[in-house]
């Protein structure tokens, strides 16, 4: 069995001599820039580890493999459109460097080569896994929506905003680990599961992600601490805050980043002082932990040695940073 | 046998009973909008033709005709984001009623919902159907590339011109026939054989879009005449003329459009009188008939009984308004 590192090299080199045609270039050159921009493969290193995990051959899931990717990178090209996000992974995004219609069609033509790299997987397969891809990608647009539409509304329950992180992000990655263990011939219990594994992974990588934003270091996070706060996003900490905070409180919650008479610094610490008071990072935590853990445990009910799945194991640790 | 009326109406019928997701309702209302906004159905009611004259079963066509005319409006809602275009068959486009992150986003939708519908079909043609669905896809997104493309160019060829308006419209056409074909269980030859009718029959159809625009009546057109040469824009007239006409006369097509001084009937009459000079018109008109032809021959060398392919023919004719 090849670990994570080993998997990646595979992939990257599977992904380079996929050869995209030269012409129109604005069609697919920033195709080519979106998917050798880098960004950590999360989606088809989980769906090649998961293939191995059940001992099928990761050359013939390459391809399915590169889909995921594909994938992801087209909604990032669309999402930074409506988000007028100008800069994805320490470089201009392709909206910044050729303009919203070269972003939408350059999108548009990486979701359909997304289901080109799909029609290789082997034919008896096939019809279950575009199914899948196709319920999955359908999701990840819903996510997305309810996300702009979060954006718009006053009120989110806490419940909504779960509902809305596991259709933007966590189905993309319980999707992808399905297709790598059916491709993998692992049983239909066995895929229930992976999926379960991947979600609660997806949903706790989330989580953390929010609350590092805010309660991270910038060497982790790779930013500044605090930009969610300072956008007024509203996150687990905000949502799970406002759920049990007092008027008084949710009205500081509500407004300090819009207080033109306070630095960042002191948004920040203002949000921050409500949120330790009604012990938003512990609950936080204690909920990433546990669906770490639940996604830990469902590995060793699945139908293989315990030794087949110490990469996927270790795929979860590299996931969240808790290497061992 | 049925006949085009006959067909259009199982697949309105059809179309009707598809049940979207009511939530998100930014994400699915706009696609049940863009859905139920009429047009002319032509590429699903060619599909379940060709599937009918080969001897299938139409009915298990529906959903395959449905995918492709959700794919041909989902290419509508993101050119008009592209395009700057407020109004779709006499109503606000999905962009101007809900604006361009929706319209996006719901495209985005659409495209993924046609791999859905068409993942309908039976199992043992998915792959075949698959292929041929998403290289027809991807070459359309390469049309509306070079679309765009000529518009920020000096000089086109009259032979880009054909390649683009082939990808960009054509092409749609021709993988519709082609997928009706094999649900029809047509052989390989006829497959290919239906493929260039509809091809052919696409550009005639597109050439005379562009004749129309400037030498049709506004009854036929349902617009005013002449919006081609007010923008300029380098329809396969301009191209033609161009390139065959003096550079004093490639002055006058070149930069009519621009010149303040005249009226729009003015600039209208000055473009048409150089066109007619190089007999533009007669030799646009010659290319129409001569693919139109092309397309009609082919449908008597299928090799079914030459009575299945009345409707096809009258498909051509009426798309055509040549009706008899």
């Amino acid at each position: 069995m090849r670990n994570n590192e080993e998997i990646l090299s595979l992939f990257e080199n599977y992904l380079a001599q996929i050869q995209l045609p030269e012409e129109p270039q604005l069609l697919y050159q920033p195709i080519l820039y979106a998917m050798s921009g880098g960004g950590k493969r999360i989606r088809p290193t989980l769906l090649l580890l998961c293939c191995e995990a059940f001992g099928g051959d990761v050359r013939e899931a390459l391809s399915a493999a590169s889909a995921v990717e594909m994938f992801h990178n087209f909604t990032l090209l669309h999402d930074d459109i409506m988000d007028n996000a100008l800069v994805r992974r320490g470089k201009p995004s392709v909206f910044a460097e050729w303009g919203e219609n070269v972003a939408i069609l350059s999108g548009d033509a990486m979701m359909i080569y997304a289901y080109k790299l799909l029609r290789n997987v082997p034919e008896n397969k096939l019809p279950r896994i575009i199914g899948i891809f196709t319920e999955m990608a359908l999701q990840v647009c819903e996510g997305q929506q309810y996300d702009m539409d979060f954006e718009q509304r006053q009120k989110v329950a806490v419940a909504e905003y779960m509902n809305m992180i596991e259709l933007k992000t966590s189905v993309l990655l319980a999707g992808s680990a399905m297709i790598g263990a059916i491709l993998g011939d692992a049983s239909e219990d066995d895929c229930r599961k992976i999926y379960r594994y991947a979600l609660e992974l997806g949903l706790a990588f989330q989580l953390q992600d929010d609350l590092l934003d805010s309660y991270g270091t910038e060497e982790v996070l790779g930013k500044k601490i605090g930009g969610d706060i300072l956008e007024g996003k509203k996150t687990c900490l905000m949502l799970n805050a406002m759920s049990r905070a007092t008027e008084e409180d949710r009205e500081v919650l509500r407004s300090t980043h819009l207080d033109a008479s306070l630095t960042n610094e002191e948004k920040i610490a203002r949000v921050k002082e409500v949120y330790d008071r009604y012990d938003v990072p512990r609950m936080i935590n204690q909920q990433i932990t546990t669906r770490f853990e639940r996604a830990l445990s469902i590995l060793s009910t699945l139908d293989i040695p315990v030794e087949r799945t110490v990469y996927l194991k270790e795929f979860a640790e590299n996931l969240m940073g808790r290497e061992k």
